[in-house]
Parts: C-alpha cells; structure tokens; sequence
C-alpha cells in the first residue's frame, strides 16, 4: 500500500503510535507500529500494535477485551509518528486497569499516581499472561 | 534529579514526547527528549526537547516563538513516554504554521492534509533557518 510507503519507519521498522480517544480527547497509550501492524489497523478497524516485548502483532484487547476501534487515523509532518482517534471499549487503555496509561503525574520532584485503578490487572488477565508492550 | 533516574531512556538516551493543548486537548506534536531536556522543561516549565537532526537542546520557539508553557508533566506505565499538557503560544506547533503537526488524514488509501496553514513558514522562520526536530 502507498499510504505505508510514506510513512518514515526507523531503524528498527517502527513508528511511535499514540491513541487518543476520540470523544474525551485523552490520550491513552503510546505504543508501537510495524508496516504489518499499520496495515492490519486500516483493514481491521481496529488498533493492531507491534509488540517490542513480544515481536510479534499485538491487537490491542486480543486478551483484555479492552479494543481500541478506529475513528480516524492521522500522520504528522514529519511523517514518522501516527495519531490515532479511537473508540476505547471498556473505558480501560493501560494494562493496570486505568483509564490511562498517562497516570504518574510530575508533582514536587516526585512522580505521583493520579488515576484510579478501574479494573483489577488479575481480573482483566485471568489467563494469567499480561498483555503489554 | 530520582524523578529523571525513574525514566527509562531508550538505548539512545531517548524518550518519546507527546504535547497537547491543555484547554482543546489536541495533539500538537511528539518529539524527543533526553534527561537534559527534561531537565530543562521541568526547571524552566516551557518545553525542551532533543532536537535529533541538529543532536542539541532545542527550546521549543526559541525562533518561531511559539513556545510551549508547561502545565502539567505526566508519564506512562512502562516509564518510557511523557505527555506534556500546554499552553501553546501563538496557536501554532507545528513547522510547516498548522496548528498541529498530525495534519495528514488517512482517507481512501491517502493521506490527505486536513488542516489549514495559519502561517507562512518563510514568517515564522524569518531568520532563514527553520527548526525543526
């Protein structure tokens, strides 16, 4: 496909992807794309990551039930990162159970947590294999 | 400074980092930072990246003084991303005088630009060298 063509993988073939929701506007996670996983998301709809941990294709809640589906999908100037606007199911992006992986926020030389965990990570993995990046 | 210590650089002394307008939530850009960079942000509360092409602190605006004003740091599960909430200045991120960087729509196998260029570039970077990351 053309549109994968100009898009600028780096060294490793990968392209930092963030998600976006695409009503409360908050940013979700930021993870990781391969040609194959760019490709996989336009054809399927929904957010198909590359996971560095894993090599291999990681479709986002493939485990968790927690699918990110594609609204829009934006590239930037530099044409080396993608933007992508999505309907979050379960309201629960990040494999801790937050609504967010953005969680630890800078507060007085210290990272502070600063969202609720929503779902317990045992729950979401009752297989017992976590799911991340 | 441990809140730097607790971030877990890339094998080039990197992370990713994402800003976005405090007020509209846009995504304005990603770019990169290294310790010193967030040093910078941190101390000076405007955002310091690591211009990777030039390989030196780059002071977002320092040219086009559409600076970014920090308002709050946040960082992710894995520790290996930042997201960066801001005031920006002049209501322009990116290089090409767009509000955003992420302007390019994917749409039928394309990606088209979808959002208008408030500002000449040849404007902004009167000086006659652009910055860019």
């Amino acid at each position: 496909m053309k549109v994968l063509d100009e898009v600028k993988w780096n060294g490793d073939g990968l392209i930092p992807a963030i998600a976006q929701d695409f009503e409360s506007l908050k940013v979700l996670t930021l993870a990781w794309m391969n040609k194959e996983a760019l490709a996989a998301t336009i054809k399927e709809g929904r957010v198909v990551y590359w996971s560095r941990s894993r090599k291999k294709l990681w479709r986002k809640g493939e485990e968790s039930g927690f699918v990110q589906k594609i609204k829009e999908i934006r590239m930037d100037c530099d044409q080396d990162t993608v933007l992508l606007k999505v309907q979050q199911l379960g309201n629960v992006a990040c494999h801790t159970g937050r609504e967010v992986c953005f969680y630890k926020r800078y507060l007085d030389e210290q990272w502070i947590d600063s969202e609720p965990v929503l779902v317990d990570a045992d729950v979401i993995y009752s297989s017992g294999s976590r799911v991340k990046d």
